[in-house]
């Protein structure tokens, strides 16, 4: 294995480990101890990756959206895929789950959580931006504010799908999200063309997959 | 001053005493002695009242949800209104910032915190059952799936709201978040016809209170 190869696979070890132990114990109570039990790393491994237990959270944070998915017809049709394999991956892995978790844990003391925000609306609002660029969105809509929208709007329906039932309905739930949203920005044509629906989420995140195996 | 007018401000008291020791300690540590000491009451008078710390909870919840607003020329805009007089109260009222920190409060142990989100959901899905009785909704729309997006989403954007500004730019907020939601469920008669701004909180709270006070 090539030492590159090597270290991003630390790296992710360390990151699964971190989110673990997050997710289980809270930030604030999670020690970098236990972060290294858990991953079965050396100290040196750890601290050359991340510099402190912040370092590591902004790392989870990260890896939240570091997915790349399928090009599909429209932008939107893109955001929309966003949301929905947002929400799968939530249900299946520690990892996503424990970054949000963080982002929404209002007990985390010293923990500066808008850079989970940030990254995400950031990322949200360049696909707005260029959904704009192709003319797909209503002339009134501006990115930032959507981008904002969208994301406070998710965070609050994983919330409510979270405390009611563990997040089982939570596609259905961001299926009804976009149902609102979305004829409030985009321009009819593309809006007629949208899939949305809660099957298309495990569709994408397959494909996306073997795309990441072939790559 | 009659005997039920004094146990209504009884009641009120210990609501407000019980609300910003939630707010300040959390709802696991905060216990009964600190809510009496708070409140200046009896525990005869707090017991009389409310038979746990779970109940004084429950009170809390149910406080934010007891305001009655000016009727208008429909019920969507009645919608709206409440929308943005909620937002309006969280950033004035700690009583309302302590019911919707309470519901959202993941480390509140031994919490069913469902309940605090039933109450908001059924008095949305009312609104709008009446909307939808009044031909103001698309016919697709369904009353309780749309409110339980509405409140799921409003639970979102103040949190964002809170991360960012200690709440300062709800009401704005608010307003985005239904320019976005309306064109989604609103007839364009109805929708045309929408006041949604961020004045209007101000407003119809202090109207509101008038009324109260001519009651």
């Amino acid at each position: 294995m090539a030492r590159q190869e090597r270290a991003i696979r630390t790296r992710r070890t360390i990151l699964e480990a971190a989110a673990a132990v997050f997710d289980e114990r809270g930030y604030t109570s999670a020690t970098i101890g236990e972060i290294l039990q858990r991953a079965g790393v050396t100290k040196g491994a750890l601290y050359f990756h991340f510099g402190s237990k912040e370092e590591l959270a902004l790392g989870v944070f990260e890896e939240q959206l570091a997915i790349s998915l399928p090009p599909q017809a429209s932008k939107l049709q893109e955001l929309v895929d966003s949301g929905l394999v947002l929400a799968r991956r939530l249900r299946e892995e520690p990892l996503v789950r424990a970054s949000v978790g963080l982002a929404l844990d209002q007990g985390a003391l010293g923990l500066d959580r808008t850079p989970a925000f940030r990254m995400w609306i950031d990322q949200t609002a360049r696909t707005l931006a260029e959904a704009k660029a192709r003319g797909e969105l209503l002339p009134h809509v501006e990115e930032t504010e959507t981008a904002e929208l969208l994301v406070a709007s998710f965070s609050g329906v994983q919330l409510l799908s979270q405390l009611r039932c563990q997040r089982e309905d939570l596609e259905r739930r961001v299926v009804v999200l976009f149902d609102h949203l979305l004829p409030g920005i985009a321009v009819p044509a593309v809006l007629a063309r949208l899939d949305i629906s809660a099957e298309r989420a495990g569709r994408i995140l397959a494909e996306s997959r073997l795309e990441a195996v072939a790559g």
